[in-house]
């Protein structure tokens, strides 16, 4: 048995869960895509341990289903959930910071432990809650929260803790990747490609959250907790949308033997964390670009094992639930603990790397020695220059890569170049990742 | 704290392992590459509740090494290992059937728990000795024993437990995955690309386990196991040698969309096991087409979360030793625990699939029709003759392909064709894996 010395040594808390019987028993907070998925799981597997007994959602009389066994409690009472002693663990799947937080830590204080898929909320509040957690003897689990039904929280915990991971970088968000990769197989325009995935169920109505790179946020930066023991305030984690990406970038990333991807990654940088998310220019050569639809993929690289890819589905109601009762299952058995010995770092994101910069203009003699000139004046210098043939002359769109550069200075030289009046639209930077699929950094 | 009732219907040890103080104490046994690098681990990082305490190894002078602390015993003799009292974990790399199986039964017998990398003793014997160390309260790891530092057994285990695993297939022997991505990428020989391999240190000086397949079954065996939950005998597992692929099988598997990969599967076929080893034909729209080098991959097909993709180095000291070392730690937090719930299950290797024959022969007229006859009278349906010009007239090299078939059919067919005297050697049979990745079977 561990010493108490040992268990604070290792800052965790190995109090097991309780239960009212031979049965861990679940209440179900949140009875949308997710929360169904879960209970039909529940209820369809042989599941030794876990035993479902309320649904708490609202509108209670509309959600009811008959395929949940005539014994469990429906109700639209979060209140009684948490006093009920009969419950065990609460599953919150409402998602969001209010009042799924407030629910949260009401059912640790209440001694119950918690098992959630809420990305945002263990994003900004997970070392806070599992803190709580532990002061109150109970468990936490997130295991859905990143990547849904891909095991990329479990295998850095359980599979990958003897290793030291510098970096994690990946495909998280599921909406952006069947858009851009969309936009690469068959040519659609962004907007085009985005109307498709809203039609098909892979984009929200208001899609803000996804291209514009919240959404990433979130899980990358319990990445970074998890898999670099670095807690970091997602957000401080510098976005970029996916919005500004054209057609034809898609024709010169191939000239470039690359395609492009919303990227997130987060490394270790001397005592901070350089971290961000944003459309990238990725190797064809990489395994992200391989990843087609709405798949998910993280790349974790360790100082001794090096790189461990993850990949499956990132979203959906059963996927979602297969890493939901997983956790269950670890709760179940008492395997469930995140002994994260993390502590805050400050986050950066002035990545350094080649750069893909692609404009739109107005066309007239002298406008790349223009470009150039301003790229040398900041002592960044040019790789190549790409122009297909066919454009009108009014809105002629060429690109040109740079070598490697910090992100900053590149910024610098594009604040002069947005002055320039031949111009239509703003450049669009994009940085271009190694051919190890990583985003350099030096 | 689940009751002993509950326990018992888990089917799992919840004691949690003996520490003779604060720590928990390490005996290696066996030092060579895995095991100075987990000694390695042990030393560099930080890795609260872990020491290592004692070194096992035949001639120790020789191995002994200066950057091990002072206080680690160094011995020849596991007795005084397992003898010691000061010892709570035995870590067996030594590999083999024999002594570590009898080692790793006394170590558990001793009251000790164990960490081994040993997929051959695992495969043949993982099992019973799961069951001698939950009868004995203590703890039996293999994490390192499939795929090396990829943690494809912790993701199977606590990340995707909820779902119900039916088919694993995967590439899982580094050599052959070196040899075959050699061939493809330079046009080598088999026996160039080997010879390569061995002079690189990817190949052992006798390759017979990688290239037949031996290696490879172990591990089958093994995911059998932890992700679908059937215990088969290794050596039921029908192996075909990579040897017999020559380069024009990566020509003609590229006119095809293809190329060649030794690959690995199970599948749960009503109440057996599909499963078996050999070189097939692998889409290159596949993640498996992609994998290059030693790099190991596995692909575990769930009801509810669908394909999930695990992917990293799958061999070497340091990434082993991540694997050895992660286990050590769920050790030390009490987390360590396999409670596996499965049952011996038969094997069967009929796999139905479109195949692909490549024949050499001494041309003259009416060799195809010979072939396509024999073929028709099986009931086998021809798909495509693949023929490249410029072989000599006594040397000619070409391929069918036919259309979804059992292997036995088709084994049957192959018999009659045998006897056939045009043939200069023995044609070579290889399924062609579905666009899924998966080798379908109905």
């Amino acid at each position: 048995m561990a010493t108490r010395a040992q268990q604070s040594a290792l800052n965790i808390a190995t109090t097991p869960i309780r239960t009212t019987g031979s049965k861990c028993n679940v209440a179900l907070v949140g009875f949308g895509t997710v929360g169904s998925s879960v209970a039909r799981l529940l209820c369809e597997r042989e599941l030794p341990g876990l035993q479902l007994t309320h649904v708490c959602n609202r509108d209670v009389a509309r959600k009811r289903v008959d395929w949940v066994p005539q014994d469990v409690c429906w109700t639209e009472n979060f209140e009684a959930v948490v006093r009920s002693p009969e419950v065990d663990v609460v599953v919150e799947l409402v998602g969001g910071l209010d009042p799924a937080g407030e629910w949260i830590r009401r059912a640790l204080l209440a001694g119950k432990s918690v098992v959630t898929a809420n990305k945002k909320l263990i994003a900004k509040n997970g070392p806070q809650l599992l803190r709580l957690a532990r002061e109150k003897g109970v468990h936490l689990l997130f295991g859905a929260a990143v990547a849904g039904g891909v095991p990329v929280l479990a295998g850095l915990e359980h599979g990958l803790g003897g290793d030291r991971q510098f970096r994690v970088r990946g495909i998280v968000n599921g909406t952006c990747n069947y858009v851009l990769s969309s936009m690469e197989a068959r040519g659609l325009t962004f907007n085009s490609a985005l109307t498709e995935a809203q039609e098909r169920g892979y984009a929200e109505a208001d899609p803000t959250d996804d291209v514009e790179g919240y959404d990433a946020r979130s899980k990358l930066a319990i990445l970074s907790w998890v898999g670099l023991r670095a807690e970091i305030d997602p957000e401080q984690i510098a976005c970029r949308s996916i919005t500004g990406v054209d057609a034809v970038d898609f024709s010169y990333a191939r000239d470039l033997g690359c395609t492009i991807r919303q990227i997130s990654w987060a490394e270790m940088k001397g005592e901070h964390v350089l971290a961000g998310v944003q459309p990238a220019l990725v190797p064809l050569a990489s395994p992200l670009s391989q990843l087609a639809g709405s798949k998910n993929m993280v790349i974790a690289s360790g100082q001794y094992g090096g790189d461990t890819v993850f990949a499956g589905n990132g979203a959906g109601g059963p996927a979602t639930a297969v890493a939901v009762v997983s956790d269950l299952l670890l709760l179940a058995k008492g395997q469930a603990m995140y002994p994260i010995s993390s502590r805050p770092h400050a986050v950066s994101s002035d990545l350094v790397a080649p750069h893909y910069v692609r404009f739109i203009v107005n066309d007239r003699p002298g406008i790349v020695a223009a470009i150039a000139t301003v790229f040398s004046q900041h002592a960044i210098n040019v790789d190549a220059v790409l122009q297909k043939p066919g454009f009108p002359k009014s809105e002629l769109k060429f690109a040109v890569t740079v070598e490697l550069c910090s992100a900053k200075l590149l910024a610098s030289a594009m604040h002069e170049i947005d002055k320039f009046d031949f111009l239509v639209d703003r450049p669009l930077c994009l940085p271009i990742l190694d051919d190890h699929a990583g985003l350099s950094a030096v």
